[in-house]
């Protein structure tokens, strides 16, 4: 399979889904030059959003951390969450009581905009837990992993309530050499012990994209033949998108290596409709 | 959760998405009385559709048995089913030659409407691959399981092709004592014994749901909050229908029986809007 | 399947294998009475030990448990634990170096008797690993979970060493309402995050029981005819004697209750060849 | 970790256990001069036994395979096969009734030896099944897949009854090419369709290196020091003798090649005492 250069590709539709991590940043920050591609997509009027794993933040901090990083056209609108998508189930299937959570107080924004009142871990008491409606993984960070793990792994034994897991990936880079563990890799440890069955959101479940794509058709009518996806992962990224049905484009700046490529497209029968170098527009 | 008629659950929604097996029908036969709910469907201009993870006819046959039976308002256009989600997916992915199928020739109708030349694995020479480029997981029957699927096991050893599974059942039932292997249940065999990743279509996926939705936009402009879908298996039916966005009816006809249910939504997590005895409406 | 009391079954045997948790001792303390148990086998010269999933402690402390119960006769020779499966195993194969550990100090007592250096994650620095030649998970205690887990995933990435997880419980009972994870469900996590295959040690494996029975022959000449398992999990306890060729008793005092034991016996078809309400002998 | 003349490994040894398939012989027959350590074993009073996870067969029909290819210092005395645990197992714990099988009538010798009644799923009547007390998966072949595969699964759901797998290999080579699906693929997902729980027999578990030690010690006084076990692959092979605590020879002429060998034995933490080029003696 070939590999065509980005700009060649972007040029054919009227919006474009990116994944973030591998995509338009790695661990050691933006990836250079990628402004270019958000400047040329301006120019051509082609609309974008980023669909991102990771429910540690709001949207709006999600942005800043762009924004900060001088990409002042990332705003909150173009931020599309797994948590977001947790937070639309709640909204639709808990009417009442707390929601407890595993995460940081940041983490914990997209509960409270369900008008729920929103529970840490840290901060839940055991014997205090009748009106625990349900619970959400959404952070590593902002508890006792020893302590509050196995609180959590006690309430569930104490009460039948609905499980989300907001992210799923098993782990995140924070050198290019190091890892820390995710919690989906909490989530799963849990759900292994309890013998309970959780909800889970994210790439590759077409529900990522179908949150996207009908956020996409409330500001322009849009056809999913006028949409891209561009991802650097074949298991989430590009079979999402697949199964979508939205045309894909591979990019060998994260997961997915430039030595590897053809023969893990080959493996995993996971067919992007692209590859492309990278992300970035020249 | 209290249990609710299903004919005061219905008057508040303009489309309804029925499961077919435990819901419509069972190893009996059609589901009694379940003629007077598509009576007051069409009288009340309630439109349905039947969404089911049987790949091993086209819509055309799966019809034909609702039409035998009595049910002459269930024609091809009602039924969505996953064998319809593999189709599209290859007519994206697959350009050209040939793709094997496991399953009848009924089951390959979904196949040739692609305009690729479908395969039998029972028709399947192994010294003449080259131009195979996919393969389907249809159905059970239509083949020798123990000289096909080694066959089909040696094919994925030698070519790199994607794999889908139209089907990912694991038993189905033949009377009210007996169950038959199922297709899925072949096909997470090979994916063990090849340690590849397979593509799998069916609910509880939301492609199912975005499918069938999408379908019903293109005959009718209608609002997600107007649809319901009606199913007997909170793993599948109902999980996708609320990770998709829309309202929810268990009925207990089929897998989750009335003694358990309340038990099972607790455990599971997996809310549905309404509890109903069966989708009969009296 | 009858239930028969202990002692006609004890009576017929010269060496006991005990499981502890659920045996011997629960989340309150010891079994009542279960020191007659005890008495009576001394009278009778029938020999027994303790075969314990737990490796958390040395024999000399887990020995010293029973001794501050009043248990004077369980001395540390007569306790046979997972932790010293995995001290032979690395006795065996790990010739110079480090081996670092997930646990207490007290945890790595079974590590210093090999004549590696013992080193807690805790004590790790990521920059000085080269010396580290095996990593062993001994107990969910002594380190902190956030930071050392993270650390230990690191050091797995950085070094190809072997694995061994000395005690494969998913959690355990801390009161009769509340457990709490096991080392074993950390374990896995890490398993899964890293993709490697670890080595793991405990019942029902029947490494345990082999090193149990050449401890008894070490001391007296025995026939395996002789010997009897008692346990109150099939899975575990009852499995892994009816494997290595002994006889087994299910006790019901523990894991599996008097209501269920027919039944999982059958589902299961882990067969005991004795069933007793306890191993109390009155 | 360099590479030995396997005659200078064996000399240090009394007993040697040996893998058959990619150490003996390959899909090819037998490995080239195998014969020679056979006559040098021999010459130097070293004992031999096979162990070999193949239960397709009776130990004489496998060792007059050997005999056929000329090796007849290898009669039936010298097999230890998995048959062989389920036979020991059912005789222990299956006292009457019939003891249904998957398999050929030749792979059904072991059951015969229990006294039980051996029965071929394809001459089993469903209606008839109230004496059938046991389970055993023991070839791929001899029967008909699709109509005695369905028969087993609705057995299970009718009978409580102990399942015993004889082979957990998941496939086997029939050329240089092309593999075939093992029985123990079979049995995972039969599992899998049912919910149950199956009793495995075979490498790497420490049964079959149990009987193969208690074997030898019925015919001669041996301390394990002086035996070795001699594999090709190290999940299987190499880690159960290091298990049971006698020392372990890899040899490169199965599933473990020249080219990998280092990386996977310090990837899975798996480390023979030993590296062959081949269990051939010069």
């Amino acid at each position: 399979m070939e590999i065509t250069e980005f700009k060649k590709v972007v040029d054919n539709y009227d919006v474009v889904f990116f994944d973030a991590f591998g995509v338009l940043k790695n661990s050691s920050g933006m990836i250079p030059h990628i402004e270019k591609t958000f400047e040329y997509l301006i120019r051509k009027k082609i609309d974008f959003y980023i669909l991102t794993n990771d429910a540690s933040k709001g949207p709006k901090s999600l942005a800043q951390s762009y924004i900060d990083a001088g990409f002042t056209m990332i705003n909150e609108e173009k931020i599309i969450s797994s948590g977001m998508l947790a937070r639309e189930y709640l909204r639709m299937k808990v009417k009442d009581g707390k929601v407890a959570y595993l995460g940081t107080k940041q983490s914990a924004h997209y509960l409270e905009e369900t008008g729920l009142k929103a529970l840490s871990i840290a901060d839940l008491d055991l014997n205090k837990i009748d009106d625990v409606n349900a619970l959400v993984f959404l952070d590593d960070e902002g508890f006792d992993w020893r302590e509050d793990l196995n609180k959590l792994v006690n309430l569930l034994r104490l009460r039948n309530i609905p499980v989300m897991v907001a992210n799923t990936d098993k782990s995140y880079p924070v050198s290019d050499r190091m890892v820390a563990i995710a919690v989906g890799s909490i989530a799963d440890m849990v759900e292994n012990i309890t013998g309970r069955k959780f909800i889970k959101f994210g790439k590759p479940d077409s529900s990522m994209f179908i949150f996207a794509y009908e956020h996409t058709l409330s500001t322009r009518e849009i056809d999913k033949e006028r949409v891209l996806m561009v991802g650097d992962t074949l298991f989430t990224d590009i079979i999402g998108g697949n199964k979508f049905g939205i045309d894909t484009a591979l990019v060998l700046t994260g997961n997915t290596l430039k030595e590897h490529y053809e023969e893990r497209i080959k493996a995993m029968g996971i067919i992007p409709d692209f590859v492309c170098p990278s992300a970035v527009v020249y």
